[in-house]
């Protein structure tokens, strides 16, 4: 069968792709900077090499042949899938490949060293190499999709996904949220502080600890250190990182939850499927559900601080009996909401306003409305309508906070936001459909809530995009409801 | 020009190898159990690419095509590495690549675990696997470049050295070494033990500081841990690796000492060749000549001892005033010489006598006059015959004692003690070219040496071949009178 061919040929680019996760991950967790113009070129490389596997009218005749082939859904899907990635391929010459591979690369590790000195004008014409290589790559994309050059860059995070479905959804959000933030900040009761130092042994013991409760599995994935916490590595070998505040337990704590939601979506993808398309993860706002189902949904929770506030007075020689480690001053820890100026420190309240922000620069970027030298000044003026916060004039916590733009990844902070709706959505869904969830969660148990994402989420690859697997799971569609009544629900009744 | 066209493709080709190096990295410092499988499948994958690389008409058609373009000595030498990789590849098919880059992996995987649990019986089909796509690899290479079989994968790991080269050293090592260890045996003093435990942070500190003051350039590279030390990586991202014994930290220093010796090699290859073949290192009996020039001839001698003894009583907290911390005692336990059954423990007199019991059974293994499965029993034959002791009962400490055979390095062994040699060769060279030799070693200066080894050695990468090299360095071909007075010298004077 022409279709065992494709699949033959994909599982070759499946070995690529596990090469340059690896890589991805050595660079942000343990490459000396000496080694980076090295690696940029071999990971250039290896994407060309990639895109040539992928470009060739061979893989065209075979998938048109497999038409006439007896496919079973999930070979249909792996197809379509196929198909996708053939799409894209085509559409951006290899010139452009290796370009955008290197510039990004290179951008990348000088914005590393460069934010910590608060020096944009330093990174500034890199990253308006890696804007217009970006426009370029926008541009074919559109062109051979039929998009929009903003869609066409979505497109590539979110399948499926466009502007038209993200605005509605950022509008009702921009609607409601500002006077939601003012109720909750009006009733918000104070924090008794926890004081460190909290060593990042201990620290790290804690997470390590909490992972495993999960249900992370250490056979198959590490937890290690990187400037901008990530999830990467294969499903075989999920590579999770973090990065450690001794006077903050709990940024690195809630950060290793988030990626742990992130990790067990990859470690429950369908075995059977593991070097295929279909297979693999589904969109990154999907991703990003899995994470804030965990981060957000469940352990934000009462039940699941009450579980693990023993485990974190174990780790940190916290005192049984004081108010500042009790259940419920940790509560009002995690979930202090402020108008802040970094998105990774951000409650979940005023977190979609850091993404409107982002969302709404990005698109004028790749319009060509914006230039790359005006970001920082751009980035003040919406911090201060949409959080309505004065500048620091530090660009390091401004537009330089995120690695996403000198990344080349522009087309991707709305999933964040999708995520975040999606998580709500299906947490309501699973709430439902389990008995006595919290129960379980308060007692550190958590395997029916991890089954049934297995089952409903993680174990469907790529067989559906990610609308209509929500729509699916919860019976509607992607909507900003959940999210609202989850607000309501948590921190105004 | 054709070269240039050359040059770009086995750039190419170089990035592939940048991508194995890292990944072999992982798969022995990092990688998770569980990620196994998965990574032998894509290292397999990117060797079969690299193997396609090279393996098509019009490699060979551009190199033929170089023949009547002008180009410098160094140009020339790069296409005869080239051909030498066109005609390696030529020789072997893509299916043989593959499936033994796979065997390997597994079988080193495999290997790592059992090793642990002295369970020869459980890996033996894995090794058989591996010896037996050995044997037919050793066949493709022999047709194709008339040579032996034995000789053809001697060939891959030291270009040009064949079996009629190591006889002759070999059996002169045979004569003189068993009355020379005798003799030293006879009238070594014994030690005062220098009893643990010593952290693995503390040894790993004074690891790093003599790896700086030798030279290390820690902006391109690391060190970490694994369970056979190794150098790997790329020369612009050097990686050591070495494992700790809390009860003697010796073993760990001196091997961190000895990985340091082929780092600064790799660092110190040209950098304007940095992705060509001719920019790489040599065979490996020239890199081995380099860790011991470090390990043995610098590092095991009184002025570094002199140098270091401060600074290893600093290190682990040792009285200044105790003779158990003296430069004599330390001194007489870095060149303790002993017959033991541990090759990577052995001092410098016995070890080519484990170097030639691998010799002896790996040609037999080639030849097929010897079976996997008869392996134990082959090893303690030669154990007792080369150095009088009598079996163990334990394969961990016997034939699976090393990574060698199990991860496919067959043919690699004879260069340790051609390296030896060399190490002793050049390192005689260098006392005579560089003044005051030993004085500056005392006080810590690294420099003149270092530079001594970056111009005659590092920065020339494959322009010669080391035989070639060494005898244009030392003014003589690769014999053992060097090694044989230097262990008098320091054994028996």
């Amino acid at each position: 069968m022409h279709y065992e061919t494709l699949e033959a040929r994909f599982s070759k680019i499946n070995d690529l792709n596990h090469a340059l996760a690896m890589l991805q991950w050595d660079d942000a967790a343990v490459m000396p900077s000496g080694g980076g113009v090295a690696r940029a070129e071999a990971v250039a490389t290896l994407n060309g090499l990639i895109h040539d596997q992928l470009s060739t009218p061979e893989v065209a005749e075979l998938i048109q042949a497999t038409a006439d082939e007896p496919l079973d859904a999930w070979q249909r899907a792996n197809v379509l899938e196929m198909k996708r990635s053939f799409d894209t391929a085509m559409a951006v010459p290899v010139d452009l490949v290796t370009a955008y591979s290197k510039a990004t690369s290179i951008c990348e590790q000088t914005w590393r060293r460069l934010r910590a000195a608060n020096d944009f004008k330093g990174v500034l014409s890199l990253l308006s190499e890696v804007v217009n290589l970006t426009r370029r790559r926008a541009q074919c994309l559109a062109e051979a999709k039929g998009l929009g050059h903003y869609d066409a860059l979505l497109d590539t995070y979110e399948p499926g996904l466009r502007q038209t479905d993200v605005d509605p959804l950022f509008s009702s959000l921009s609607d409601f949220l500002p006077e939601c933030i003012d109720s909750i900040l009006a009733r918000q009761q104070p924090v008794i502080p926890i004081d460190g130092p909290f060593t990042e042994r201990r620290q790290a013991n804690l997470g390590r600890l909490m992972m495993a409760r999960l249900g992370f599995d250490f056979d198959h994935g590490r937890l290690d250190v990187s400037h901008h916490p990530f999830c990467g590595g294969v499903p075989d070998d999920t590579r999770i990182t973090t990065r450690y505040n001794e006077s903050n337990f709990l940024e690195s704590l809630f950060g290793v939850l988030h990626e742990t939601g992130h990790a067990l979506y990859e470690q429950g993808l369908p075995s059977t499927w593991r070097n295929q398309p279909v297979g693999s993860s589904g969109g990154m706002a999907l991703h990003e559900s899995q994470s804030l189902f965990m981060e957000m949904q469940v352990c934000r929770s009462p039940a699941f601080i009450a579980f693990a506030a023993p485990h974190i007075r174990d780790a940190f020689g916290g005192d049984n009996e004081s108010e500042k480690w009790s259940v419920d001053n940790l509560l009002r820890h995690v979930r202090k909401v402020g108008r802040g100026f970094i998105r990774v420190d951000a409650d979940e309240a005023t977190y979609p306003l850091h993404v409107i922000l982002r969302y709404e620069l990005e698109k004028a970027l790749v319009a060509g409305d914006l230039d790359s030298a005006d970001v920082p000044d751009a980035w003040d003026e919406k911090m201060r309508s949409h959080l309505g916060l004065s500048t620091t004039g530090n660009d390091a916590d401004g537009c330089m906070q995120d690695v996403h733009w000198f990344s080349g990844a522009i087309g991707y902070f709305p999933t964040y936001t999708l995520g975040a709706l999606a998580a709500a959505q299906l947490f309501q869904s699973a709430t439902e459909s389990i008995d006595d969830l919290p129960d379980s969660i308060a007692l550190g148990e958590f395997g029916a809530l991890v089954g049934w994402l297995r089952r409903e989420v993680h174990s469907q690859g790529r067989l559906l995009a990610t609308g209509p697997l929500i729509e699916k799971i919860t019976g509607r569609p992607l909507g900003t409801e959940a999210f609202r009544v989850h607000l309501q629900d948590r921190y105004l009744d």
